[in-house]
């Protein structure tokens, strides 16, 4: 039985991860942090918790921590104030998994350009393992600090990781339009994401700045051996959760559709949370799972990589509970099906 | 043409009002206030009004509307900052309709009980019409102060005025339970109002405590020369606009459906804004307009009125041009079809 | 290991019990059945289920199942099919647990009147145990017929059951409002439940005439001791899932909230899946999981309980696996948390 | 004051054109047809017309629309349907606005590719004026025949317009990714568009197939000269109205923002429905107009063309309003505002 701490526990990927991890056979909640004075219970904070959780939430202490018994944290602190907690973590010997954006980026330069504030952790950062298992897997039972990936990532990185791999398309030519539902946002209340501003409603945000983009372009860089840029462009749906993902490449040479399936399927023969499906994929397919659902077709010339994820699960806390699970030994499905 | 003015012109009443005077053929929008200290195009406020209204926003001075000729002013200011800005211009000789609810509440000590405040202009109470034209109408031509009804009161008090004034019902078993949008709630920013927490949820709130409570018996009293009482209980429901409410009376004689559809059809012949209908209502058939439907139905013993109304046109705007046009001699249907 | 078949696999109610069943470590479905000549993959018609399952649909053979092993059978075909289907099932000994409506009303009379057609399986009808286990719960570890409750009846059957047994209440007062997702409509597409038609808007429905009413007034009934009716009015809300009932009764003497709590708290003391809350609840915090999340008030000389549930889970397949348990003498929350 | 008949009077496209033509001060409604053998009461088609328009829908006649005084005809009939009925009415000298695919593509061979059937009205085909104003304005006063544009063209052939007509771009580059809300998908029930299908969930759909790529390809190769071919993705949004369009495109040379809106805003000048924005647009702000809203960036080396309309507004009956109003000389905005 490991024993877990949840840093920033008000928000929605702590409690996805606190539902998930209480059905973990070999996890226990034993902490749960905020950043207010008050120290509520987190079924307070999260009614859907009620009589599932006795916890009542904790100032961040991490000789508190040690002293409980824990063993892994999982941060979910916004970016800037995940870096201020982790290192006294790491430092006391515990394993973290971040799902904030601070360990993603393996620059630091590039990190301050897009956050806007510079890397306040730079030793820790170069022993962080972005946390993809399908890619970065190997790494993962040795590692000590985990960066857990951002929502929209994923679906370009593995969506586009057999093309990149293996060659077949040109790299300048990759165009990411993203669909997201407004839980990808956070919780806090902002005229944007107010109810009747964004029910009825879609539009883009973010363009050209959304900060994803460099953590998109630093896992196909590793890919293909050369340095990628995409274009990549989100867009706000009146939806709770899920993410939607067309894109866009050119391919070098001609496929059939049924080439691409198969190439498809093969690279993600082992890859237990990728479903390639022949059908045209619908986010609430994969829904409060852990899947990532995806299809790839060729049109006019080019080729269509059409991805889905659950934000929160997927994209979010269910990915951080597969790369505990691999970094401590467990079937990687663990508490995800 | 009227020259008119909107006081607190960032809200959702405000923006739907502006819609339906730029329809008005007599009506001539000069002016619109805001409280931030920033003048910003009234579009920028309100981007769907984007090459429709040339205006800026300015800080409320009674003493420049009266300048730019206003003649009528329409204020969305929320309850409080109302009376304050009101007198001011009534004692300039301009009319007002008030939307908030300031001046709906004749004795001052329910308002104060309800509102949590004491009333602080007794002298212009007095003197409001409440401007629900189909039962205060004839007040309306000489009024210089309409108290705009609040957006769930109508329902009931024109839903159960044919019962109340015939005199059909237990006044003590009067039940309302309705269901309303979210932009009912305001445009200010919430938890309770963040899309993820009201999307694909319903929820009570104001249990016993809704400030709309008084108004309804206000009314209803009026209708029924005794003191009403009510059971008032709204929901949230993840839908923009629209609210349904569903009235329970105990009848003090027995009725077919036929008998009460026929007295409601009586009861509301001349009122071109209420359709009695046959069938059961629903919100969308209302949406974006100034119809309040309805029908009524006997069921075990007791009577049930169901009543849709768009919570921001009826319930608010659409009523205020109403009432506008009452007041200033217009057919009272002008702008509003 | 207990070998289960489900019949009637094609709608929301077999995809939910199908996703509950590959949690429970001591099922193993064997067969879904589905109407259709053709034989899918279950993962055809519920694509959510792509690599989780791996059966086609059958044609529904009662021997053929025998062969298989199955022991219990799950029943979600519509009422009508379910009393021609169960009868050999019954006869060859299996156990049945039926969602539908056929074996909920013990007087074969009251299901001629309210489903227009004569029940066609007496004799089973009458050792047919009411799954709502907070209840009946004792007879279940027997039973050999299970009739599910429908989605609406349980929140006003649990939600009075504590006034209506201790007396407490006027039995001829009860009014029950409730707000449904759509998805208790069923998969049928048909044009009330077209996306564009329900969306934006909000209706009542079988004013007076709702199936599930008697299913209500019979359970109050044998609370009582004594005939009870009440006045149901369904609603439908643009969401997918939850139900929210909003239930007025009179009491026969004065109570605070806190008396009606506690005695709310102590009634379902062993009520594993009841939570009885403080605060107002919303149907949010209950959506995929079988809790049914209540409170109580006092508001005006009435008693109001306010009840959510999941229609598809708690209102649904969750407590017919809840019923399971409790009839394979299980854990009553195993697989449910 | 022009006499017109609606088409095929029970989908969504027949309803807002009705309540658009009922503000138009220069037209009256006199026929209403659909294809049943019934003949509903318009408003029991469309309960939201209660009350505004007493008619009986009837049986398709020209000869009875001829004798009531008909001089334009609207066609809200599927494609097919449409040129079985236009060419009685083209020959007895009424004027037709076609909603309909029928007569937007000039080529029949396109048609019958896309369509999959053969054109069956070639003679009237040669003569249609494909009514989109801004770019065929000129030829709309002498047509007979109108065919309406689609509802998702109009976004990228405005769009592009600008960028095409100035040989901006690179016409191999163009990707259309556009997001419809579900009134797209018409009135027709299916499991598609049932409600909880498609309630909280994003799909791709046609994917390479839509077919109204070919009517993109045709605007757009008139503006070049040249052939152009287009890569357009459509996705499902859980909304009810609303199309937004993100449009790929790689320019020839470098432009700024401001060069692009400078570009924009003189080629539009004269177009009183296209708003060109600083902003980035979002649906809710052209929800119920005719208004298109559009702004365009450069990014990473491609130019993005982001266009929201109202699919039923813009996207059908107001744009059908439109092209009326230019061919019978009436003030563009006459009712559309």
């Amino acid at each position: 039985m490991t024993k877990v701490a949840i840093l920033g526990g008000s928000g929605y990927t702590a409690v996805e991860l606190i539902k998930i991890l209480l059905r973990h056979p070999a996890v226990e909640i034993v902490a749960v942090t905020s950043r207010s004075e008050e120290t509520p219970l987190v079924a307070e904070l999260h009614p859907s918790l009620t009589g599932r959780l006795d916890l009542r939430c904790q100032v961040f202490q991490p000789d508190r921590l040690v002293a409980r018994g824990v063993e892994c944290v999982f941060s979910c602190l916004p970016h800037g104030a995940s870096m201020e907690a982790i290192p006294g973590l790491l430092e006391r010997g515990l394993r973290v998994i971040d799902l904030s954006a601070d360990y993603r980026l393996r620059d630091p330069n590039v990190y301050g350009q897009w956050y806007g504030e510079s890397h306040r952790d730079l030793a820790h950062l170069a022993q962080a393992v972005y946390g993809l298992p399908e890619l970065y897997g190997d790494e993962l039972p040795t590692a000590q600090l985990v960066a857990n990936p951002g929502c929209y990532p994923q679906a370009p990185i593995l969506g586009l990781a057999p093309l990149v791999t293996g060659r077949h398309i040109d790299l300048k030519s990759i165009i990411i339009d993203s669909k997201s539902g407004v839980s990808g946002a956070g919780r806090t209340p902002k005229l944007d994401f107010h109810f009747p501003e964004c029910n009825e409603s879609v539009c883009a945000y973010g363009v050209g700045k959304h900060r994803h983009t460099p953590e998109i372009e630093q896992a196909l860089t590793d890919l293909a051996g050369e340095p990628v840029e995409v274009l990549f462009t989100p867009h706000l749906i009146p939806m709770n959760r899920g993410i939607f993902s067309t894109i866009y490449v050119t391919p070098r040479r001609a496929f059939t559709d049924a080439q691409l399936l198969e190439l498809y399927r093969a690279y993600f023969t082992q890859a237990a949370f990728v479903r390639v499906l022949d059908r045209l994929p619908a986010t609430k397919d994969c829904l409060g799972t852990n899947f990532l659902d995806l299809t790839v077709r060729c049109v006019r010339g080019r080729i269509l990589v059409l991805v889905c994820e659950d934000n929160l699960i997927r994209g979010a806390s269910g990915l951080a509970v597969q790369n505990f699970n691999r970094m401590y030994g467990h079937d990687e499905k663990t508490a995800l099906l």
